[in-house]
């Protein structure tokens, strides 16, 4: 049987994106935008016919009601559903909470951006029990040591790749269509590992909200097309260009 | 280790609820009370303590977003998920898409309570291939021959009841806290099982919309308090009293 399909999905803009906070692992809801943008996710997966058979999401919020909402637009509402950590967004550190406007004019652009798309710096670690830790939530209870308290892209990678390869590789052997509801983070990951991207090149790759980006790979899970196929080319490229100037 | 506490949803109301319809396994959305009576039902878990720590659904929408919007709001959005068609409404037959009160009109008094209230006599089966038959919904393709064109209540029973123990006691016997969102037809069949009410006292049994009914159960799965405990009982024994007067 042929390998089958992958479809990433970034959630649509948060509560917090709006307000230009860095978020991390912080479970914030969808803005109004991004129920829309999750709802028009799901008509594009319908009008290009591209029917999931399986979902993948983190356990973040706004990764599952992205979901939740392109899948009931796409008439899949009623698909399997996987949830793991290992899906959820970049853990920001002691930055979760902050304005990411305030701290690029108190820490600088070149320290800003080393915190940003370093692929090996991390940002300090959060203060378990302060306000934005999840050192008590109940979700990630079973992580004990292994719950971050701050994480670079590399460290994403480190935690992805393992689930990639256990939990979503063996649903597409099976030839299934398989939906990834994640973060722009962990998606950067994955996209990294698919393409074979280098740790340098990896900082200017963005990925859009709430557009299906759909990936046909070979029978050693290599893209037939590098760099995958948006449902919408148009508003993916109006998007990456937005996100590369967010904090500015 | 002692047996977990299970807990049932039904879905709130449905569009075609409101319009007074025969509903089955016409996958209608649920109307904006519905998804009200759901984040509703959430709270009621929230504030009662009582945190699902995996979810059983059917395959159907409505119980699908009563369960997305109660977790949400109970912020147990991030627990397992399970789906399954023996979780379903019952098949209603040819009288899926018919208006409750015109088919009462129609029929008369004797015919329609026997098509509502009958434990053995289901309505006359859908023709395969009419409006609202579910011959070629890809969700039921695996059925094959035991797709139903019609169903009583004891044909629910004969379905759910296997799911209960293959599925669901699993979960219970590990501790931990089951949710069930389904309908009013699929939890009347688990609710006759674990209350063991008899074929003839099960017709005048009502289980109203998003009010969380919470069974506390023995090492033997009987429940300790018979008829279980509405989160909110007041609220219960009013909802109970308007589904028994829906058609007229």
């Amino acid at each position: 049987m042929s390998v089958g399909t992958l479809i990433l999905l970034r959630h649509g803009e948060s509560t917090w994106n709006a307000e230009n906070l860095f978020t991390g692992w912080v479970d914030v809801p969808l803005s109004e935008k991004g129920e829309k943008e999750a709802r028009r996710g799901g008509q594009l997966l319908r009008d290009a016919g591209v029917l999931p058979e399986i979902l993948h999401t983190s356990l973040m919020r706004r990764a599952i009601m992205t979901a939740n909402l392109a899948l009931d637009a796409a008439d899949r509402h009623w698909i399997p559903v996987k949830r793991d950590w290992r899906l959820n967004e970049r853990h920001y550190g002691a930055l979760q909470g902050k304005n990411k406007k305030q701290t690029l004019e108190e820490f600088g652009e070149e320290q800003f951006m080393l915190w940003r798309r370093s692929y090996d710096t991390p940002p300090p670690p959060i203060e378990p029990g302060s306000e934005y830790s999840q050192d008590t939530d109940p979700r990630y209870a079973d992580l004990g040591p292994d719950l971050p308290l701050t994480e670079c892209l590399l460290d994403v990678v480190k935690r992805m790749i393992p689930y990639w390869e256990s939990s979503i590789v063996p649903d597409l052997r099976t030839g299934k269509t398989v939906l990834v509801a994640a973060h722009g983070n962990s998606l950067r990951a994955l996209v990294k590992h698919l393409d074979g991207i280098s740790d340098e090149a990896i900082a200017g790759l963005n990925i859009p909200t709430g557009i299906p980006l759909r990936y046909d790979l070979d029978e050693d899970l290599k893209p037939i097309k590098p760099g995958g196929q948006y449902l919408d080319p148009d508003a993916a490229k109006d998007a990456i260009a937005a996100v590369a100037n967010q904090g500015r």
